[in-house]
């Protein structure tokens, strides 16, 4: 790695910060095929690395660039009325287990809320939240999930609390901009955090309003 | 909460430590409903509390007990034939969202590995742990990440490192216990210590051997 970048946070790409996802799309149906192919073709990629294996899809970029994908391929694949899941895994600020390109020196970089436009498709959601925090800046990382948990009661989409999960209820849109937005918040205090969803779409057994 | 329980290790019970899981089992096939009725009817939840909600199922009890829990309940559905994944999350030494037991004074547990009979069902993972440090005892938290990888080398169940997650392969047996005795040996330094996995079978796209 030949790369010196600038320690500083406003040279920092995405990419070197270690911006990414990983999300796994379970279509409950056997057209199961089509639906991920057409959802993964029609939503739009630009600015982005996607890579597509058996278990789970790699997308990197800006974060409110991945979040515009996985509501689109999420939404898409909705529309074809099919139940379905989707395990969602949003990372930021390496260490990762692949090489990171962050320097020392640089510390937490937090990020402006996501907000995306509605989607008319209702998702109900698990949603933990992990800051990595190893004693930096002092604190403990309750602190930063109870503040995660009050911005999701502030803007709708808390439904309860369950172990180890926060229950979200919603348009996918503000789900996923919940889920997005309480990790860039803590990530302005954390180097390192990940958060993951699990989000439910067109459930037979989907508790009633 | 009046119960005060002892704050040593020995008099703890895995309710009090917060031991746990959540788990999403997604069945791409339009019989879904009866492959994970019979798949979580056929498995012995003895000595377990399994709540199945719309979103995912909570299973609490030893870690253990849950692991061959999950590895009966994701065999059982793999026996369809069906293309599954399995998303599961381990939790254990809380704070979680809900109340916690756990008195102060209780440092970090460790537990033995977990080692299942075989299922004869080939999985591949995408697999994820967190030690949540905060600081306590010292360290940070890549130092239990890549122990936990290097126990996946030594078993030969580790399969490649992606961005944010180790991928795993092997009979689904050894894949759950490598997540689990990475969790468990990890958590013997760290208190709050959960581990994600997206597991995935009978993929038409599995990469062939």
């Amino acid at each position: 790695m030949t790369l010196q970048p600038d320690p500083s946070a406003d040279t920092l790409t995405p990419a070197q910060y270690g911006v990414g996802a990983r999300f796994t799309l379970s279509v409950y149906d056997d057209r199961y095929v089509a639906i991920i192919l057409d959802a993964l073709g029609a939503a739009d990629a630009s600015g982005l690395t996607v890579e597509t294996g058996d278990i789970s899809t790699f997308v990197a970029g800006g974060e409110a660039d991945i979040l515009r994908y996985l509501r689109d391929v999420i939404a898409h694949a909705a529309a074809s009325g099919a139940h379905l899941s989707a395990g969602i895994l949003l990372s930021r600020g390496c260490p990762g287990e692949l090489q990171c390109e962050l320097p020392p020196g640089v510390t937490a970089i937090g990020g402006a809320p996501v907000a995306l436009e509605p989607t008319g498709v209702r998702a109900r959601a698990h949603w933990s939240l992990y800051p990595l925090l190893d004693g930096h800046g002092g604190g403990e990382h309750m602190t930063g999930i109870y503040d995660a948990i009050r911005l999701a009661k502030d803007n709708g989409t808390f439904s309860g609390s369950d172990h180890f999960a926060t229950r979200l209820d919603g348009d996918l849109a503000d789900v996923l901009g919940t889920i997005a937005s309480g990790w860039l918040m803590v990530g302005a205090h954390v180097q390192h955090v990940t958060t993951h969803a699990t989000i439910s779409i067109n459930s037979p057994s989907r508790i009633a309003d």
